[in-house]
């Protein structure tokens, strides 16, 4: 029987610290049941000493998920691993990832320590964590670009004080494949007790090699890869979960390898990622891009598809994707919404919920003939969000040679304010009637829109970034009309830059 | 002093293979320059034999381009090789690139050749191409998959017959960086005169894996890589050139190779790349996305920031991100505008592709306060397209209950027609209108809108993907006005529509 490699996800935590990617605790627990139903063995859940809220998100995670092992990270201090301990009490299966850096440049500039008090921090984090839970991960920080013999003395102090899981993160992105392979033999042989703990990889994409690092790690002797969905995270992101599986499941004959994944869930979770962070996945992303497997739509005039198996190396249908399937219509009931939405993964929690979502799904089946899965999923995403703002009415005209004008009521915590202005287009127009309601002072920063479905009365979809008093927020609406869609997304980035309070920020 | 590695840069042939990214002539020519300034050694610049278009544009690009090598592809029969050496006549340094498949199932199933047939052909095809220049370049295709033995035997003879570059595609985006280089060393050593040529490499990254496959190939030997701006290509796209280069700047330690590259021009080539074909750039991609170095931009709130060495290991500047340069206002003249088109690269060739854009320009200036770098690539874009139909007047209205009317005027080759039509949204009205006049009959697979500029008077660039008969075309469209940008866009994608014929498509 091939041996196991376990999945790390860290898209709710190493992801979710993409600008204005920050999420609200319902669409966290959407992202972390369809992380279980695509078979992660571990889902970090986010960091529970930045926030309260983020303590409360991995909290309710660890109460919904049973099939994967919930995990916090926490700096190597007390009150990091505290509040870790208590966020991850309800799991099935709870995990504490502790780190501290390793590299001399940031013992010596950030943490400002003493390599023997690194060690020291790295013991006492351990152990606390022990008494939480017997599943405790440590990672050097920046291990990539650390002293391999420091790096092997922390791990055996680590591993005597109860560590089971040692990961080696590449921080900063600077990994090349054949020496991490290499850096990967290295430590196992130099760590007494290697053959005692699962060995990690986390790998960053700032040269375009995350998950042939990651991949390389494996081969050094590896069996644990921390990634996320569509490679989400930081500047160039984390190693792309998606990619790695496939990886190793096309290339068996070079990994052998199980893992614990349904590949059938890949694309319905790489979209609903997409959805709920606002962040496109480009055309040409291996595997969940919208090309990934453009050969099989019929622009081989040429006659190459009917040798598909000559440039075929795994199969669309293997990743998830299908021909766009109609699931529901105007006569749909209730019954009917609720099961294709647990189908799908994302059902919301409660009653109340649901019938909000339903609610969107009758108005958006008046104006729309057919109903999509990617209908359903961006239908969701609106309906788990917080909202403070919301729009009741709109009007635009827009005529060549004129100013646009917008007027619009919204409600303001179930005040209704009316507001009216022109701009250089109706979208223009219409974010500066809501900002002469609302006076938020906040700068736009990115604007875009995708259709979610194909056809010209598909959804658009828009993500809105704001920023203000330099913190920064993704608001996303979707609606046939993309004017009223822009107005929602422009409120819902509003709702959530009142949200969330300044929170720490991990580098691992 | 450090050995050479030569860049060899297919955007324009495999990365114009992307669903929707045929491009025109003149937007071939304005980017083959930015290449050029970019530094690139050899800019595959078509596939002469696919089209008579393909011919012209190739040629075009040889009597322009003097700083980089100008290629055509061919596949290894007289026709191509004639047509690739006549359309890279007027080159001062020209390439013929032929190839034909080696691997046993590509023989098999789409050659229906023996493999003498196979290497005899190949003997020819070099053979020929040497009559119309000294640089001849053979690739294997599939050679990953092929056998290496058969690779050397046909290597061996092709160099005999004045082969000067040997290409090993991973054609299906197959390999593994640690075999790759192995694969790389095996055929170096089993090829009778491999000191003779350069050895190239050809990835493709359907597993996330062709940067790391490319420099796991110059481990092995190869001296050239052949890759794209952005990774652009069909399916998951091509080796990415910008991560290549930086990789192997970013890591001399490793590599220990010079290359000829300017790599401030990285970000504008990008961008340019990505306006005239259309294909966004998802925001966490490595080194040319937004975020890729957003640590930069205020996000790290805990005091990161000010030990930024700790985490860079580039600077942004280097690879030309620069903050938003305001370059031209209302009240500049036609010698700025030249100029500061000829500082980036994108000066159209004539005085009437000037005068369109400057009239383009004084528009926009109308409307928008300050005008971008990133404004003038669209004006750029815009201004280069050849245009049969174009939008004269149009006229939305949108109100929350009511169903979104357009009323527009279009120019159809001079002649002015009117249209009127209601829709699930105003694009979708407007789009109707449009179809009323026009019929095509095509259905839209893709509708995007980034904003181009941050701000909220940005202008708005929509692009539309149209398939009628099985061909697909991308349009493009910007204007402050959304829906607006969006009736351009969608007239651009009509106007490509009729322009190139059905061509052949090979795979590399």
């Amino acid at each position: 029987m091939s041996e196991r490699l376990y999945l790390f996800d860290t898209t709710l935590r190493d992801g979710e610290q993409s600008p204005g990617a920050a999420m609200t605790r319902e669409e966290k627990i959407l992202i972390a049941r369809q992380l279980e139903k695509l078979g992660v063995d571990i889902i970090e859940a986010g960091f529970a000493a930045a926030s309260p809220g983020d303590a409360e998100a991995i909290h309710a995670i660890a109460e919904v998920v049973k099939d994967a092992t919930v995990c916090s990270l926490a700096r190597a201090n007390e009150r990091d691993i505290r509040a870790a301990g208590e966020a991850i009490k309800p799991a099935a299966s709870g995990r504490i990832h502790t780190f501290i850096a390793t590299s001399p440049i940031h013992m010596e500039k950030k943490l400002r320590m003493q390599p023997d008090q690194v060690v020291e921090a790295a013991v006492a984090a351990v152990k606390l964590a022990r008494e939480y839970t017997d599943d405790v991960e440590f990672s050097a920080e920046d291990a990539l670009r650390s002293e391999p013999d420091f790096l092997c003395r922390i791990f055996d102090a680590v591993i005597q004080a109860g560590a089971r899981t040692i990961n080696v993160p590449d921080t900063v992105g600077y990994a090349v494949p054949h020496l991490t392979t290499a850096f990967f033999r290295r430590l196992i042989e130099g760590t007494a007790d290697s053959d005692k703990v699962i060995w990690s990889a986390h790998c960053h994409n700032d040269l375009g090699m995350a998950v042939s690092n990651s991949l390389a790690a494996v081969m050094g002797g590896a069996r644990q890869v921390e990634c996320t969905i569509n490679g989400l995270g930081e500047r160039a992101g984390n190693a792309a979960l998606e990619e790695i599986v496939m990886a190793v499941r096309t290339r068996r004959d070079v990994f052998d390898l199980e893992t614990r994944i349904d590949t059938t869930q890949i694309v319905p979770t790489s979209k609903l990622v997409s959805t709920v962070t606002g962040y496109p996945v480009q055309p040409n992303k291996a595997i969940v891009g919208a090309n990934a497997f453009a050969h099989e739509s019929g622009i081989h005039q040429d006659g190459v598809l009917k040798h598909r198996e000559t440039y075929e190396i795994m199969s669309a249908e293997s990743v998830g994707w299908t021909h766009n399937k109609l699931t529901l219509g105007k006569l749909s009931g209730r019954n009917a919404f609720r099961s294709r939405l647990q189908e799908l993964g994302i059902l919301p929690a409660g009653e109340e919920a649901l019938n909000a979502a339903f609610a969107r799904f009758k108005e958006l089946a008046d104006k729309k003939r057919e109903i999509y899965d990617e209908d359903l999923f961006s239908l969701i995403g609106d309906a788990v969000a917080t909202e403070r703002y919301k729009l009741v009415s709109l009007k635009v005209v827009s005529e060549t040679g004129e100013q646009p004008r917008a007027q619009l009521v919204l409600s303001d915590e179930g005040r209704e304010c009316h507001g009216e202005s022109v701009g250089s287009g109706p979208v223009d127009a219409t974010f500066k009637a809501i900002e002469s309601l609302v006076a938020s002072g906040s700068e736009l920063q990115l604007y875009s829109v995708n259709a979610i479905t194909s056809g010209t009365d598909s959804q658009g979809e828009v993500t809105v970034r704001l920023q203000q008093h330099g913190k920064v927020v993704n608001g996303q609406g979707a609606d046939t009309d993309i004017i009223v869609a822009s107005a929602k997304a422009y409120l819902s980035a509003l709702n959530r830059i009142t949200l969330d309070t300044v929170r720490a920020h991990p580098q691992v």
